[in-house]
């Protein structure tokens, strides 16, 4: 019988996430029962929510990562075996297939994908990041041409594509990111209007400069300094999207929030979002963007690592932000 | 020709708000031009909307009172003389009539009441107060029958009207105050379901208690550490309307507001408003409230200051909470 390496949790993260969470295990290829089919994950995906995952204290959101389970993930692979009719050997799918080479599937939360479109593509703008930045702009932020809307994590997987669709859409975007390498990328290579490398710039002084006239929409992805700075710029019937706090995701001391006075003053909204409340959307959300990337107004970028168990170390890129576009690990 | 008094405002407020922040002038009534009328002022209402009104800093809000104006504020009166079709000699009408006896009107902004209605009653339910409850409770907040609202100032003018309206409704209602009598006050003649005294309670353990199934609903008239309690409880999907902040109306320091995380988590939509904005729904507004007060759902109780100069020290019972009711100045 043959076997293939699988990746659990087994431990919570308190502070940084590394190899010491997880235990390297060798499983036996299953046989498959009628409805069932075989996939052999070719790429997956390393998303912020994961670090949500694995902690305990996520009851009211989606249940963690039990200890002593492969840890979960989204993904590409190939069907190689089935006993399902919906799904033929060679086809191309997505799912939540976790951190292993092979994953048994009844078919529940596989969706194919066609065989002509390039993993990265996949991963990098129709899952995860893509539905969200959909979900948050769209559905949560009520965007208007010639607004002005500032996103933080602007370089990374999601932020990258909310402040392509709303550029797209007439709004003025400016891009909060920790390098100046991303700063170039989004300005020169996605069209934002602007870059705060939050490392280095002023905040508050390059938001006055490149947001004039205040700021109609801050899509959140990251927390910190740049959080208050922004608030204090919002403008009357601003809207809030909070979709990330990666900056806060391990702290033991959750950081201050702004004082609420201004959301009387200004009249503000925020709304704090998730995306299994919206996966029966994932249709709509699809057709929604995907005229967007037909016009070639969607690039990405993906950073690649190579093989199962650099997933392991691969998740502190996002906390070190050296992570240059969608993190996938290729199996 | 005869005189009235009038009090302007001279200075802007640091910290605290009291007579030297007033002059109190002497004018001439004066003479009537076509479409005038002249209102003899019966009633004043003092409301914590005015300390906003004092302070320069409320660009994007509504502006504030210039100084050397006249204080504003919403009375009722009676027409005293008359050169408006519309309003007659005798006829009690409500508007912005500000700190003085008599009032100058074109009719504009100014709506006439059925003289059978108590002022008291008027001021303390129909006018600012319910309004601002209705719009926060209904346009903001979304209640549902089985929910579980936390209102801070529960015994003052707008609290307890959302309280009510809430409980009329069938949602589970808990209200914080700063006295045992106003406790008692909320729970035995309004019939709150729980009360927390802020100052002598330990505020999360008694959420613990009367808040089983946690919160979905806050309605935030007070900020301070209660804010933090409540936060830390909300159910996913709950809301907060942000309707007052009088903690920190004066404060040079502004107190923390939670950490965002928990919007995430639970899915939070916060939202604040201030009723300028929504001063074209008064009808709609009127109307939903009226069958609660047809029906005896909403109890209100004046707090009744003597003379219009008691105006300028019946402001700080809003920070000291002494004030029991709405606080009126009868002149």
């Amino acid at each position: 019988m043959s076997t293939y390496t699988a990746i659990n949790l087994v431990k919570r993260p308190s502070g940084s996430i590394g190899p010491e969470l997880f235990e390297v295990v060798e499983k036996t290829v299953p046989q498959l029962e009628d409805g069932q089919f075989l996939v052999k994950q070719t790429h997956m995906s390393l998303d912020p929510a994961m670090l949500g995952w694995m902690s305990p204290d996520t009851k009211s959101y989606i249940p963690p990562v039990e200890l002593g389970d492969v840890m979960r993930s989204s993904g590409v692979g190939k069907v190689v075996e089935s006993r399902n009719p919906d799904f033929a050997e060679g086809d191309q799918v997505m799912g939540m297939f976790g951190w292993q080479e092979y994953a048994l599937s009844d078919g529940k939360g596989v969706n194919k994908v066609d065989s002509n479109l390039d993993p990265e593509m996949v991963l990098s703008v129709f899952a995860l990041p893509g539905l969200t930045a959909t979900q948050g702009l769209y559905g949560e932020g009520d965007p208007k041409p010639g607004e002005t809307l500032v996103v933080s994590g602007a370089a990374g997987s999601v932020g990258s594509i909310v402040g392509q669709l709303a550029k797209a859409d007439g709004l003025k975007v400016i891009g909060v990111v920790g390098s100046d390498e991303k700063a170039d990328w989004i300005v020169n290579e996605l069209g934002f209007d602007g870059a705060i490398n939050y490392k280095t710039d002023d905040i508050g002084a390059k938001l006055n400069e490149l947001a004039k006239d205040g700021i109609d929409l801050y899509f959140e992805n990251t927390g910190g300094p740049i959080q208050h700075r922004v608030f204090e710029r919002m403008n009357a019937h601003g809207r809030i999207v909070v979709c990330g706090m990666i900056s806060d995701y391990t702290a033991k001391q959750p950081s201050a929030g702004p004082n609420w006075m201004n959301i009387i003053r200004k009249r503000l909204t925020i709304k704090g979002f998730t995306m299994p409340d919206h996966r029966h959307k994932t249709p709509q959300l699809l057709e929604k963007i995907t005229p967007y990337v037909q016009k070639g107004q969607i690039k990405y970028r993906s950073h690649i690592l190579e093989g199962l168990e650099s997933a392991m170390t691969g998740l502190n890129l996002f906390f070190t932000g050296e992570n240059k576009g969608k993190l996938i690990v290729k199996l």
